[in-house]
This record gives structure tokens, sequence and C-alpha cells, in this order.
């Protein structure tokens, strides 16, 4: 297929593409030669309206035919076929088998709503009347859900598939009754066109409004602003980084209604390796938190950034643990970060660590071309992670920093520091047991996720799991972006008081 | 007893009342004789980290145990007998079997928490591990809650005691496992520091950290911005103005740390008038309409202040339930307000309401003495409705405005202009049905909660009720502050993932 560049507006390819932004090919770091249009005010507005039109009806669609227009997208990006996995790999850097996995995950993701909503998109409360209570009588009252309304998206670049234009916020979204007004990342705007066609396809196989859904393509700022700022837009979704996080909820913070804002922003993802565990296995955990580490380039939201052993620096244990970590580390080949300005910002934030006082450059990954970056590890001790704010921010990318605790005291101390976290791991043995709730009682308070004796990269899709957590790894703490609990966050409940049963909705009628 | 007029810090009376504020006698308008002490900013950082401190043994403390607490607080409120009664009964003006009817649905919604706490807590999701599954094993992954920490709550004026110092934000707050540092309201500080007794004793007969809950004092506005911005304070519950809950709501857009921010703010409650049934119950309805709104001297949060009815100016209709509801109204006592700033504040919105173009007074209540204020019923047009934003806001007090649609067409313009509500209800007969529909699938949208033949007025506290709906009825549409889901504002999802039965939670083990 020929990338056409444009904007997708309700069905319709709108703008002009001359003189547009173009995506880099990962590999090389050279712009890739099509040209992409800056969605103009009036395709953002038109996007807009046409959504909040299509809302009526969109809204009122049955859970059944919701479901299968969630399959429809996911057999149109699987019929894409090749092209979109060699357009994909191109634009991020990310190798085909991964691009893959990711694509099946993503048809999964809109698979595991399609099954909510036809096995019951919701569990209603139905209270009947009680006309004998004493003192007043007990009305009959129903509590269900109604969607929102108008989603702003955001893609993410790190999943150009799973949490980008038919990704987890899409997906939920459109399965609540919501259409979506989707901000394509610019790091892969091909992509994005590719995967907004087989949900234009899905929007016309099943008869929809082509309201639901528009795809807005640009690099200005003022796209975003316009997005979260209008009146019709409801809720809006976001992965990225802290940084354009922020800019986005203060932005939404002017409204004069509040709307929700999801944005899932940054997290270290802390692993503590507890004392028996570093004895017995210390080797083998440095090696598994390289590879965990490794995971595409460390461009996972919950790639491990943190690592914390209990020990004095001489004991055998710590340097056993130390000096494994170093070797496997220093193995690994280079890669591609997603973008040329990634691996400039990956780049830039070693160079800074290097320089902080009390942190040591433990190991460096194998060298590459220029195009590459090369993974890190360092090493500090709590008494610097404690004074050194910069050692508690992500570094986006594949840089790990070992945290020296002299006791478990000194662990717990480190919990008592850490803002909040998509994920943490407690590594440990049938010995560390005791010490491992003492810490889980203390860390839970921190993470969206807590995990034990497993790697925090790879995220199940599932209804038990929670994506999100404590600010800064969520701005909303109480919501997940993954599973199908994230379905929620699109909808909120309503009661319905003496309705009859023709003005109330199909799953609480009986 | 004596009223001490101090704060409540963690267990232990505190501050200089001397020169303090008072609360007025609603009847009188005189300064009830007892000195009221403005928090200090020690007291409020003190309360607040001896709830932070408090967060640790709290939010452990098994469902059971909570329960206990929460039934203790109810019978300890209970024990306080007439003292309480007659207490709020003169800050006030409600008269005394208000404040016992109300006492009950207190006690009420504690125990309701108690009950949901003894049932499980939750209904937690357990996805056991499945190590053959292609093409990666799955993970052990079980979701849970946790509380979100300290919470800070604002007393409403107009409920006493059901959203004041043990109210609903309270109980679900402290059901939910989290601390509260309660902002007593200026208008009843008596009534706040008896209940606020009450928790003390249930604290102590319960063996609870006495960090658990405190009782703050005060009429200076740098306590609220105190409490709100608190970087311990994990969430915030208000009931109150629009112009109150938007200057905390700024304060809170400034943290570093977003938190939710659960304010119920005000609502007009439309009521829907449907053809047939102004035809056959024209005099009824109106009659019921004008019973409404005297609940409380309209001082209910759902009281109905709009009326929608569909006719021409001199339809025989139109001009039975305008003279029904004229007539019913004019018949109605004067009655004092919540306080003597509220008596002002409602007489300054009638007197504006009267200078407005197309906008008439239809009838006055019987005058009063000068403490007293009188019912007011106005009548305009769809047309002046639209254009005069001033009569979408909520006039605190019975105060009501018929508007008047030419057609079942401007009925639904006029639903398309509403702006959020906490409810709305349509009174219709069989044959309004059709038309019911329509408007019951748009006025869904701007409501919190759907009636049907049934007057706003009366919010029953049970499992299916939704006490919020869009901006500005609540700034958190996804929320209901009445009724047991309540307590999900202050817990948030966790998962655990392949976690050892010792270091689960007890609802997550099997």
């Amino acid at each position: 297929m020929t990338i056409t560049g444009q904007n997708l507006i309700a069905g319709e390819w709108s703008g002009n593409t001359q003189g547009g932004f173009k995506a880099f090919n990962a590999q090389t770091h050279r712009a890739i030669d099509i040209e992409f249009a800056d969605a103009t005010e009036l395709e953002v507005n038109t996007a807009i309206a046409r959504a909040n039109d299509a809302f009526t009806s969109y809204s009122q669609l049955s859970a059944t035919k919701r479901a299968a227009f969630l399959r429809a997208i996911g057999a149109e990006i699987l019929a894409l076929g090749d092209e979109l996995v060699e357009t994909a790999c191109g634009e991020t850097g990310l190798p085909a088998m991964r691009i893959q996995g990711e694509r099946g995950r993503t048809i999964g993701q809109l698979g595991l709503f399609a099954d909510l909503l036809e096995s019951g998109e919701y569990q209603g409360v139905i209270e009947q009347a009680n006309n004998d209570r004493q003192p007043l009588p007990k009305p009959d009252t129903r509590l269900g859900y109604l969607p929102l309304g108008v989603v702003g998206v955001f893609a993410a670049s790190n999943f150009p598939l799973a949490f980008s234009t038919a990704g987890g916020d899409t997906a939920s979204a459109l399965a609540a009754g919501c259409p979506v007004v989707m901000k394509a990342h610019a790091a892969h705007p091909a992509t994005a066109e590719l995967v907004a066609r087989a949900i234009l396809k899905a929007i016309e196989s099943c008869d929809l409004d082509r309201g639901v859904f528009s795809l807005i393509q640009g690099k200005n700022y003022a796209i975003a602003t316009q997005i979260v700022t209008h009146p019709a837009v409801k809720a809006v979704g976001f992965t990225g980084s802290e940084r354009v996080g922020m800019i986005l909820q203060a932005q939404i913070h002017q409204r004069a209604e509040p709307i929700p804002f999801y944005g899932e922003l940054g997290s270290i993802n802390p692993q503590f390796i507890m004392p028996e565990k570093l004895a017995r296995d210390g080797a083998e955990i440095a090696q598994g938190l390289v590879a965990s580490l490794m995971m595409g380039q460390g461009q996972f939201c919950t790639s491990p950034g943190v690592w914390v052993v209990v020990g004095s620096e001489d004991s055998a244990d710590y340097q056993t643990f130390i000096s494994s970590a170093s070797e496997a580390l220093a193995q690994q080949a280079a890669g591609v970060m997603l973008t040329p300005a990634m691996c400039a910002g990956y780049n830039k934030a070693v160079e800074e660590r290097k320089t902080l006082n009390c942190v040591s450059l433990l190991a460096t990954g194998q060298m590459g071309n220029e195009q590459e970056c090369s993974a890190t590890l360092f090493v500090t001790d709590l008494a610097t992670f404690a004074t050194t704010p910069l050692l508690q921010e992500e570094v986006f990318g594949f840089s790990a920093l070992v945290v020296r605790c002299a006791d478990l005291t000194e662990m717990m101390q480190l919990v008592s520091l850490l803002k909040g976290n998509l994920t943490a791991s407690i590594h440990g043995l049938e010995n560390d047991l005791s010490a491992s709730k003492t810490l889980s009682l203390s860390l839970a308070h921190k993470v969206g996720r807590l995990i034990y004796n497993q790697m925090p990269t790879g995220v199940e899709v599932c209804t038990s799991m929670n994506h999100g957590g404590p600010f800064p790894a969520s701005t909303n703490i109480r919501t997940t972006s993954v599973g199908s609990e994230a379905i929620t966050r699109f909808r909120r409940p309503i009661c319905y008081q003496n309705m009859p049963t023709e003005l109330l909705p199909s799953l609480l009628k009986s």
C-alpha cells in the first residue's frame, strides 16, 4: 500500500503533506522519504466534532456489536500482513519477531475486551423496591454504567502496536462505547496510518458512524493542547515521558470541566535481591536481571532500572553478584533506540550519571556503530541514592543502577524514599520469607504490581493485571491501562431509580 | 457535656479557644456563646503526620476489626443521646425529627460499610499460573486493593451528621483503611465536637492508633489549603459550593503528586413533566414538586430546582400546573436557613432572579420573621433559559424555576444545554413512554441518577446508589459519595504476581 501521509478524519483522508514531517529509520538514523501532514486546527476540530456526533449512536450500540467491531479491527490488522511488520520495524528499530509478538498481543487485547463485552459488559446491581419498609419505602434502584464520551488517546513510542493506534487505550475506550481521537506518535506515523486503515475497514464492515475513530498526525504541540482542552473530549489516555505527561496534565487542569487524565509516565521498577537469594543464586539473579534489562534495549515501561542488594562492599556474596552482573552486561550487543532523539537522550543521561559523586560505572555493553547505544550498569550506596534525586529518575533505555544497602534496615529506608512505580520485584528464598513479608507490606504501597521471583518485563494481559500505580507511574492511581479492568477508565456509574423496564439498559432489565 | 471548643489532634484536645469563632443559632441568628479555636498550622501538621503514622497499622487491620470500629462509632453516636440532637438543631435550625432521622441514616451508613467489610471487603480476581501456555507461560496474577493513605474530608453544612464528621466520606475512608483528617464545618462546630468524641471513644475501645482520626476546627481558609496540599494527604472528599470546591481543586492541581479530589458541588436537579402527565395529573405533580422543594428549606443537594413542562402558555394543562404550583407554594411557611450567611445568600439570589428579563415571579411563600426566608417560584421559557447562564446556577434554598418548552423538540434542546446534575426525574404516564425513552437516553448523560415518577429528594443508602454525576455535580464523574461503592474512592488496585501464599492478603490466598 502507498502511505498517504495524511490524517484520517472521520473516514476521510485529509491534509497537505508537502513539506511535512518525516519519520526516521531507527537503524540508519536517516529520514524515511514519506512526508506526513501536521493536522490543522480545523481537522482536529472536525475529528472531535464528528466523534461527538458519533457518540450518540456508538454509545447505544449493543455490547455484541461493539465486540464484533473490536474483533474486526483485530482481523484487519492481521490482514495488513508483512507490510505492517516491515513498516514498524523500519520506524522503530525493533526486530520482526518482537513486532509479530506485539501484533499478537494487540489483537489479543482487542479480543479480551470483546470477550468481556460478550460475557456481560458489567455487573449491574439491582435492588428492588420494598414498599413495606419503615420509616420510608425503599425505591427500586439499579446501578449501571455509561461511556464517558469522546476519548483523546496519545500513542506511545515504545510499543508501536500494543500502546499505539489500536493499542490498549483505544481498545478499552472503544469497548466502553467511546469514540476515539488518536494522536499518532511522530516516531511511527506510517505504522499508525496502516493500523488506522485497518480500523476504518472495520468501521465500514460493521457499518458504524465514521466519526468513531480519527487519526491525527503531527509534530506540532498545539495539536495536543487542542485535543486535551476541547470541551467535547471527556477523558485522555497517554503513555509517555513524565515531562510531556505533566504538560498535558497542566493543560487539562485549565479546563472548565475536570476530566480524567490517564497518564502512564515513568518507572524505575526496583528489584530487591534478598540476602539468602544473593548468597545462593547471586550469579544467576544477576544474569536474569541483565536479560530483563536488555529487552527492547531497556525501552519497556517495566524495565528493571534499580537493583537493591544487601551486603557489605567486601562481602563475597555482594562481589559475586556485582562481577556476574558486570560480566553479563559487558557481553551485551549494542542496539538502536526507537528514535535518534531517544538515542541522544539515553547517551546524555548516561554521561550525566557518570559525573555524579559516589556513583560508579560498573560495566558498559559492547560498542556498536554510531547509531547504536550500549547498555550500562552503575552502582551506588543508599546514602547517595537518598541524596541524589536524579537517581530516582527513569533513564529510558538499558541502564541499571545497583544500590547497595548495608542491611535490611537500610533496604526499608530505601523503600520509604521511593516514588511510585509500575512494578517492583522481590527475589528471595525460603529463608528470606520473613524479611520479604516485612518488605512487601511497605513496598506494596509504592507499586502497581508486586512480583516475587520473576522479572518485571512482560505484562500479562488479563483480568487480574494492574498496570499503573502511584505517581509518577500513573497520574491516576485508581486505574490500570492494561487488562480488562482498563475499560472502567472510560465509563462511569449511573443509578436508575423506579424506571419502567422499557427505559432500562438491557443488563438492568431483570 | 461541656463543649471544649478545641481541636481533636490524634486523641488530644488542643487549641486556645479564647477569642475564637462562634457558631450561630439558626433560629435567632445570634452567636452561640462557645468559642472555638482555629487550628494552628502546627496542629494541622501534627494531625496529618499522626494520621500518616497510623496508616501503617490501620491499613493492615483486618476487615472484621475495621467493621467493629465502624459499628462502635455508630453506637457511640447514639449514646450521645438528646444532647447531640439539641446541639445540631440549635446550630442548623433543622427540626429534631429531621436530625433524629439523619442520625439513623449516619449510623446506617457506618453499618452498611461494616456489612461490606464483613461479607468480603472486595471481590479479588485470581488467575493461576499456566506453565504450559505458548508462546510464554502464564504467571500467577491476583488483583487486590490497597487503601490510598491519609484522607482529608471537608464537612458539608446541610447534613450536620450524614455528610459531616462521621458522615459518608469519613465512613467510606475509614472502611477502606484510610485515616481521616476531618475539617469540621464552621456552621456546626459543637455538633462536630460531640461526634468527634464518639469517634475517639470508639478508637479507644477498639484499641486503635489515635492518629486514625483528627478533627480540625476553624474558619481560616489557610487550614483548608494546608490540608489539601500536604504531601501525606492522598485523597480529599468535599461536599459544598462550587465556588469553594473549585478553589480547593485549583490548590490540589498545584501539588507535585496528583491526588483524587471528590467534590460534590452543585445541582439543579431538573424535573421533566411529560405532556400526558401534565394533562392528567398537572395539579398533583405540581403539589408533589412543591413538597419536594420544601424539604430542609430546599437545602438538599437533590432539591428540584428546575421544572420543565411542555405546552403553549395559554393551554389549559399548562395553566392548571402553574396555578396549582403557585397556590401550593404560596401556602408554604417561611423557615430559617442553616446559617445567617445562607439566609442572606438565598435572599440575594432571589432578588437577582427577579431582575432578569423574561423571568417572572409566580409565587412567594408565606413571610416569616426577619431571620426566616420564604420559598419562591419563577417561570421562564426555553429561549431565556438558553441565553441566561445564571439560570443554570443552583440557588441554595427553596426556589424553583419553571421552564416552559413549546414542544418536545424544545425539551430535548434544553437537555443538550444542561450541565451535569446529581439527579433528574421524568414524570410521565403510559402515553408518555415513547417520548420518555428518547428523553432518557439523552438525559442519562447529564446526571448521576435518573428517576422516573419519583421526587429527587431522599437518597437511598444502598449498593446500587450513585450520588455524583457529570461536573459540576461532581468533580469526579466516575465515583459516588453515597452507598457502598463510595469505598472504592479511597482504595486502588494492585496486582500480586507469583507471590507465595504467606505474602498475599487474606482475600487473595486461595
